[in-house]
């Protein structure tokens, strides 16, 4: 029998972060594809749109008013999720019926007072805005002591839930860790207990070494595709420095997360040639007060879409009671996204 | 302050088969939603389509014919995720590079030579011939030595990447449990160690004494919501008898488990008066040849629509990066199925 190779038999690949599965099936990413379409949004938007509740001088719901905001701005969701003022209980019927109430605080970010941008159409000064505003908010939401841990991400385009095409996040910060920083909690603080170095910290060693899943660098961070990734162009942006959290990047760092985004983000824009989904966020360490000095500050990106603008992975049957599955390799992913330029498709030259 | 109310109060619940948490926001079950509509399938089709590769007598990819099946039929997936032929080996780079080959089977089957049907249009009888087939499956691809997991599962419409119509399910069989049944072993063994019963018969117990969350019951088998449900209206299947997989039902359990999903899956059309799209699918033992006496069996259903045939419930930016996150409470849901009729409505009188 012929030897395992990795980018032609089905394998799974170990998840360092979470410590779960993914299967790997390299062999089917050639079968044809008749179900759903994703229908592509409309490319053109006035820069101003008097209906949308997140343009500057526009009403919001319950009648507040945004102000004439230049950069960056934040507000209070108006459905928030998490609400700050919860009674405390809970429930607990033999370890079986648990629950316990929940308190937390949910916020929107505008990127941008134009409704027509998005990140990769922002020049970097405009992003490093943003990235000063996830720091602040980070720090502030951080200290308070009934905010354990500060989720800050955006959704963007329809099939990724986003119901408003202007540039925008959240942020949602709670009481307790969730589910996801928490297994990875785990994960790093075993490899840091055990080697005395961050987790990422000796990833990223391998990954510059072997080469063939890093996107693109720069002085102070590092794209690339996760040896573990589960959506087929999901990537990882991983500081050099092994930081806890965006609080202690110093500004040269600030301006290097800020230009990987912009590059990051073209990329994708220009793989398939459109305004492209996915939901993203920033993962750091939990203001629990502990010091944490196993965790590494990244970010990721879970892109849905698989072989063109219109056809995307569905994470469904399998995935849900099994585990995440895949067709094209990280690797391959990692290549399609390298090569590609770094001018946004609507500013290149005809 | 108030007291703590789940009906009103942010809270997160446990979810005792897998370990890991969901955060319930009941308050924000009214904001408005703007985005993303899903366009419900068309309701007509015809009872035979000569387009169609699952439809008796056609011709499938690589030229392969159907027989003129007149029940069920099972075929190997001719573009599936596993394959039973592969080179066993791995990647281990410093427990950061982890990969193993994977081997197993995909198969196909069609619950009907119709291809207008799907199981709530199908009768009892139809049905119990699918759980038959269930059953002969598991008890053929577990007795491999090659074979340690049977994950067998139904992806309905296409807003559950389901390509084609035509009612039918898969099995993906594998050498090694996946990430979400091997959750549920530790859960299950932990508390059947500690108890000496099944964890979902105690759960059962105390679900059918508080009844607020129990959709529909027979003699063999009961549908609720379960406690800690993620997707808006997601059923548990649970076995009354703490069986650990299909092939240990009676001809009696087998009929009452086609009974149940007839008369569920009759309810989720009538929610929204569409056909109900979700990903369904059975939990039972692995079949690596150890007893698992804290298996259960059960069944999942998870439905992504939200509040009519087109919203649904995006698993997206907080639910990726933190955990899953719902709005109306299960107790909510399962009052909306309870009342629903078990007539499907097409055949309901005008
Ligand atoms: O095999 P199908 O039905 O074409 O594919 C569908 O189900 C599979 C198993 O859940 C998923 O991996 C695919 O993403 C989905 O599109
Ligand atoms: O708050 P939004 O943008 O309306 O809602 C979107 O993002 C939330 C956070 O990821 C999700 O819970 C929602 O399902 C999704 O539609």
């Amino acid at each position: 029998m012929a030897t395992f190779d990795s980018t032609e038999h089905a394998h799974r690949r170990f998840n360092a972060l979470t410590g779960e599965w993914v299967l790997v099936s390299p062999h089917r990413s050639k079968r044809p594809w008749q179900g759903q379409q994703e229908t592509p949004e409309p490319e053109v938007r006035p820069a101003y749109d008097p209906t949308c509740y997140l343009c500057p001088g526009n009403t919001r719901a319950g009648g507040i008013l945004n102000p004439e905001y230049t950069s960056t701005f934040v507000f209070e969701n108006d459905f928030g999720a998490l609400q700050p003022e919860v009674p405390t209980g809970g429930i607990d019927e033999g370890g079986l019926l648990r629950a316990e109430a929940e308190s937390g605080v949910c916020r929107v970010i505008c990127f941008s007072p134009r409704h027509d941008l998005t990140l990769p159409e922002m020049d970097t000064a405009a992003i490093r805005e943003v990235v000063d505003l996830w720091v602040a908010q980070y720090q502030e939401l951080g200290a308070r002591p009934d905010i354990n841990y500060v989720q800050i991400f955006e959704n963007k385009g329809q099939v990724m839930g986003c119901s408003n095409p202007h540039p925008h996040g959240q942020i949602w910060a709670q009481r307790t860790v969730p589910t996801e920083p928490a297994k990875e909690t785990v994960q790093q603080l075993a490899y840091f207990e055990k080697h005395g170095r961050t987790l990422l910290s000796d990833y990223l060693e391998i990954e510059l070494r072997e080469k063939q899943r890093v996107v693109l660098e720069n002085e102070h961070f590092v794209v690339l595709v996760p040896f573990w990734a589960v959506w087929p162009f999901e990537t990882l942006v991983v500081a050099r420095r092994p930081v806890q959290d965006t609080a202690q990047l110093t500004e040269e760092e600030r301006t290097a997360l800020a230009d990987m985004l912009r590059r990051l983000t073209i990329r994708y824009d220009n793989l398939f040639q459109i305004s492209f989904p996915y939901s993203a966020g920033l993962h750091q360490r939990p203001t629990d007060g502990k010091e944490h000095p196993e965790w590494h500050l990244h970010m990721h990106f879970y892109p849905p879409l698989l072989r063109s603008a219109t056809v995307r992975k569905f994470m469904v049957g399998y995935e849900m009671l099994g585990n995440p599955q895949r067709d094209i390799t990280p690797e391959f992913s990692a290549e399609r996204l390298r090569t590609l330029p770094e001018v946004h498709y609507k500013n290149a030259a005809e």
